[in-house]
């Protein structure tokens, strides 16, 4: 258990207050005990600083004017980038596990033709399918079925229970959670003589470099190319991306979110918790779907859609609010037209001589 | 086969009609035949009775006088509580199979570090990792990965397939369905240099007495603290949970809801099904959130809220029957316009003399 | 790599142009290239050719009249039906692995009174629990776990990692892709004592013949019967069937659909992705849900239903515009009010002699 000043030398951060006291772990705000140090990194959460109980508070340099009072026995250590340094912290006073070098369990189940890359672990229970290369560093943890023909580069960890079907191809600096299915075959079927007859599907997966995809999440094989997951997206848990559909480059693709057959996206994509993005759709660079937005025409770059169908975000708000104005204008509806009749019998009264007419054909 | 009069010993039940029919199973009233015994539970079902075909009938005894009169063949049990007696009889006429005793599988793969208690059984090609601690009576199906240092209590089963991650902690008297998994990373990166950046996770995920999780169910770890969910809580399959959300106690979660970053509930909440709460969202003690609600703000304590953005019920319903209302409304608009210009007319006919200018700048 | 003039003959099919160029592969009109043969099945595709690199391309008799101009290197492969023809292709060009026969792996976890057909492969690392029944020629992938009691047909693949819970009926022809969960218990709690006590569940479930199964699906088992699918019926990746549901024939379930309780189908339904059907819900034969649409109530046979909750197609997308016309219907209703006061004024004017009293109590 380090000391403040020890645990600040590891920071390169300078400390105020009492720098012998013992830090034991790192925790947010609300939850930090006497022997914690916890960090504020906006001013909001400052406010909350005199009520916190932390021994002692990481904060960034650009704050420690604004601090307010503190309690007596709270240290203060001043850094660069509060957050950043919160999480080196966690990382000095909660160790990892060493990553263990078992290399290939006996108890896994490796073809003999498949080649493993040196310091990769492939753990019991695990399954490796004919002609399956793997490259350097990786982890296949266990209940991993990886089937013939895949070919993962180095520095990927496929945690328990993932399935790679056929021929799935696999770059380097990949995670993929567990119970995550990758290249299964895609939904199409063709109606012959009153049955659904499955559409063969001839392609496979390809996942780029620096991609991280959640736990159960499915990611259909391409019916004659290749489903592609673009370099740095990162996919979160139970999201489903169907055959053939291509994502650019560092999307966030948020929980239960579903692209339908050949849906593609560009670049710096963002699709919120629950949105869909229908078949064929094509969602522009940088573009966002708000959670639950359900896009069934291509959305622009830039553009932030949401509502179902998906449409620009001003105009849907703007849409929402009028149905709330519906009341008054019923309102307003029938005091016109107690005033036209009013001034009916008004016109009547003076024209007592004419004929009278007053209501039109309406 | 236990005939009327034996089954109604078990479940201290009073038989009207022939004692001696041979009971061979329990079956609901519209698929029960002639050996099968059924029950009603209240007056709608009651009146299906005249065409079932069971052999007996389970009534409660504040029913038997608003019975219908019955097919001639047709017994009746009376007892107190007809779906409890009915629940009693299945278990009678459809034995369980006995609970295996196999203790540790000689095919499980169970880290010499790990403990595991007594009357525990784990099955063939389940996986323990370092320094697990499992309690007694607990059920391992086939498959299951348990990562290293997880605490389990007594009397848990974790279906095939099921993953724990590292760390996780599990009271005693749960279960936890197929191929659910219990603590992989949240889904948090911060954009650096255009990348996303994976933000570390130190959490982990606490699972308290008496909860039960359904099938491919996925619950994140939390990046300081614990991902928790209260003691009682039932939650359905395909649930996302994120990192750290803090459910309350005795909570209803159904199929297809997403819980997203940090958002917690208190005790008694029901979602329905496909409803979701967005991150920092709290929902209040007994609040529900009905099927495919989306809560994006909190939700106070016994509110019912429907809607996306999910709102309270009532005016939800109101809000939706407004633009029924338009197509009227413009009806009232045109009839508006018709008189008014009759009405100028008629006054430009009544001051002739005078210099007319009947349209005012609107 | 066969010639033009080899894939044609095998293909019963006329060559215009180079039949002795050689086809690597088959691919989209859009990713074709020298070696490859692509297909136009319609008129749209056709406008495409000619920025297309393929080698040859497939046409149908029938559209052979109106194809463009090509690019001079395109041959042309004349058959009756384009997208057959393209698949049969793709049968030719890209050779699939042969099924292994490695019958039961000694790797694989079978009990003593399991029943394993001939030809059925079962791989390594798979579980088959007590007086299971399995056909001939199936495949049970490494993984998946198969509670007691279970009934298989013949000719079924279950791929690695699938679990059914005891007593699971399966067809013959059925597929059920990885990580699916058939025969968990239902979502079923009664409140006693402020605690949600589990409803038993008895039942189990019944997959007819010529079923396919997507990724990461769940099917629960019914609480007294079954939960069947229906012959023929297609479903996709992670959708949710509760307890007690009853599909019929030739459904297909897109991906993230979700069928509460006691929900049942007819014949030929079509559900779109993330759609919902509420428990006890009835849709009726031939009915489509459009993605997204939730069914709170039943749906007529051959109705088109979209929306939350679902209704007539075509009563929601006018619904859907009518809060479009607000902003205008405001400002007419603006223009009234101005147009009833000018003419009250002129009134006044006109009466100036009389008592004038041009508001009326609205």
């Amino acid at each position: 258990m380090p000391t403040l000043q020890e645990l600040a030398s590891s920071l390169n951060a300078e400390v105020r207050g009492n720098s012998e006291c013992f830090i034991q772990d790192a925790q947010a705000i609300e939850k930090a005990g006497e022997g914690d140090i916890t960090f504020v990194g906006d001013e909001i959460k400052m406010r909350n600083l005199s009520g916190c109980r932390a021994g002692a508070v990481i904060v960034g340099r650009d704050h420690v004017e604004s601090l307010p009072e503190l309690p007596p026995a709270m240290s203060v250590m001043v850094v660069e980038d509060a957050a950043a340094a919160f999480i080196e912290a966690l990382t000095i006073l909660r160790p990892q596990r060493a990553r263990p070098t078992i290399g290939i369990s006996a108890q896994a189940f490796v073809s003999p033709s498949a080649q493993v890359g040196e310091q990769t672990n492939v753990h019991a229970g695990a399954t490796i399918g004919d002609d399956v290369i793997i490259g350097e560093r990786c982890d296949i943890f266990p209940g991993v079925c990886i089937g013939p023909g895949c070919r993962i580069g180095n520095d990927v960890t496929l945690y328990s229970n993932v399935v790679l079907y056929d021929d799935v191809v696999v770059g380097s600096h990949v995670q993929i959670h567990a119970c995550s299915v990758i290249g299964a075959d895609g939904f199409g079927y063709k109606l012959i003589d009153g049955r659904h007859v499955k559409v063969p599907h001839f392609g496979s997966v390809q996942i780029d470099d620096h991609v991280e995809i959640g736990a159960s999440t499915s990611i259909d094989r391409g019916m004659i190319g290749q489903t592609i997951i673009g370099e740095g997206t990162k996919i979160d848990d139970q999201v489903m991306i169907a055959h053939n559909c291509e994502l650019g480059r560092h999307n966030l693709i948020v929980s239960q979110v579903g692209f339908a057959g050949s849906a593609t996206s560009e670049d710096y994509v963002i699709c919120a918790g629950q949105s869909g993005v229908a078949d064929h759709v094509h969602v522009g660079k940088g573009a966002i779907l708000a959670s639950r937005a359900a896009a069934n025409k291509d959305v622009p770059a830039g553009a932030t859609y949401m509502g179902i169908p998906a449409r620009p975000a001003a105009e849907v708000i703007k849409l929402a609010a009028a149905p709330k104005k519906i009341p008054e204008m019923r309102k307003h509806i029938r005091k016109l037209e107690a005033q036209v009749e009013h001034l009916s019998s008004r016109i009547d009264a003076l024209s007592e001589p004419e004929q009278s007419s007053s209501q039109p054909a309406a």
